[in-house]
């Protein structure tokens, strides 16, 4: 994948990564059986989200308006920095997420799809959505995945910060060799 | 997303938002494992019916001829005002709900799918099917939802309520703010 | 669905509808955890099914080479006929059900989608394949679905029965009153 | 499916038959809930590593970096005859694999789809990656399947190593008749 310069600038700022859960990290769907409550998560977001800890000193966090053990249990399977899971609105959550971490509001990527998502992608220095996010997510994004969420979408959006700040050549290198 | 004028005349009165569960609410499968049937619901759709709740004050159900922990599971999560699962036929089971909340036929709105939707969808002031209904059913309806069942099919007829009662730009205000 | 007249006489001849199971009710695939092994089935199919028993009095027969309890559940749940899961040759099963039954092969459909099917889709009256069958499975198909395997390909081949043994339009005017 | 010449030839000294798991045999994904993690694998997939050891005698392996139990449950389930799931190095995993069964590196397939698998995708005899992997991947690959991870890009594979070594029409008279 190939990037614009504006879209790589803005992600050379980044300092915290950031995203919504449902739709965003899965399918935008939630399977019920037997009284539990489960989530599908793409392998290669996973390891993406890996990567920019690992490779680029990179936080990660989730924050989600709907609890779920299913959320916490991949979390902690990734290592996740940060996970927000409660109905408070997002801006509030991050702003103090912000606050304790000492992270500006352009020096986070955040990717929403649905109109809980809308006040903090106004906000932040890298506003991304997947594919399918609803219209108005997307005119709000500077960077729409190719992907739709749960298929790709936060992979590419880690891609774009590896690549901008100058990590994914090198990781291809260490791998490959 | 954009609709008709007659289209939006229809659902200027709608009262009562009512929907089929399997192949509407989920993508018309059903998962077997461990003596447990489970299904899978949309994350949308979910918000569009809360919205449509708490925005615009309009009560929801969901009417099944299939019982099912999992779709209770799903319905209690959402706070679904009205739950019908048995196998009574479907226009009956509806009568009986518009004799008790006093709410007309030409009030509802009812999304189905299949044949046992066919005599509802006959009935209702504003009859709905997903883009993969049965041609019987999208022949009976006033409004084909531009998705499939299971992927975002109710969360556009909940738009098209939301924006014929003049409820959605306040949502998308609020929200953005 | 219209379908080809010689078609429609080979569906005329059909007394016993068998099938397959993973790839034919199944979208190709199965699903391990917790110890568990789960399958997902379409609704679709499973009301198709019931109708070819309750409104034409075919009976029905799944028959899968891998025993499953999530196969078992589900036949259980549609009422299926005749539930065949075992490692012996298909050929042999069916011999001995068409036996038993009293029905010739020419008076079976069966759906099919892999090389273990491929001896009974040579010998059935009415051989039937879903639309993502191999190559060779369709090659010896009378009818192959519109949809792939688990997305309404065994719908589809039940619409042919109803409708070809006059028993479509009845069920129509029956659910749309 | 027909295959180049040159393909067909690597394909001719295929000893050992080894796959990646998370994007190869599953569709790129991973569920969890009530603390249990599922995983979701294609039924002609098995089928067709079935036959490479029945028909043909060739060995199969699954080489993973995460360790999972829905992955041992189906590796059992279909007697895959080496389960590697650890976070060595995958180089390092499958040289000890040579090492222990005297195959060479130019006797192996595998098939792999994310940034862990380049090196051994460099060193494979037969490097083969889905059609959805990586570009990186992809690049290095000598058969790109048709189909996406999970959806029967390592069926295809198999039929590739069968029909090669000669057994695809002996397999299917067998079947057939």
């Amino acid at each position: 994948m190939q990037f614009p310069e504006d879209l790589l600038q803005r992600a050379r700022r980044v300092r915290l990564f950031l995203c919504d859960v449902d739709g965003v990290l899965t399918e935008v769907n939630v399977t019920m059986g037997g009284g539990v409550e489960s989530k599908t998560f793409n392998i290669r977001d996973g390891l993406g989200l890996r990567l920019l800890q690992q490779e680029a000193g990179i936080r990660v966090g989730w924050i989600s308006a709907r609890p779920s053990d299913a959320t916490s249990m991949r979390a902690q399977d990734l290592k996740v920095d940060f996970v927000h899971q409660s109905s408070m609105p997002k801006v509030e959550a991050i702003s103090n997420l912000l606050k304790e971490t000492g992270v500006a509001w352009d020096e986070i990527l955040y990717m929403g799809d649905d109109v809980v998502d809308l006040g903090v992608l106004k906000r932040a220095g890298l506003a991304a959505a997947p594919s399918d996010a609803i219209p108005e997510a997307r005119a709000l994004a500077h960077f729409i995945a190719p992907s739709p969420g749960g298929r790709g979408a936060v992979r590419e959006a880690t891609e774009l910060v590896l690549k901008a700040q100058g990590h994914w050549d090198r990781i291809l290198t260490k791998f490959t060799s």
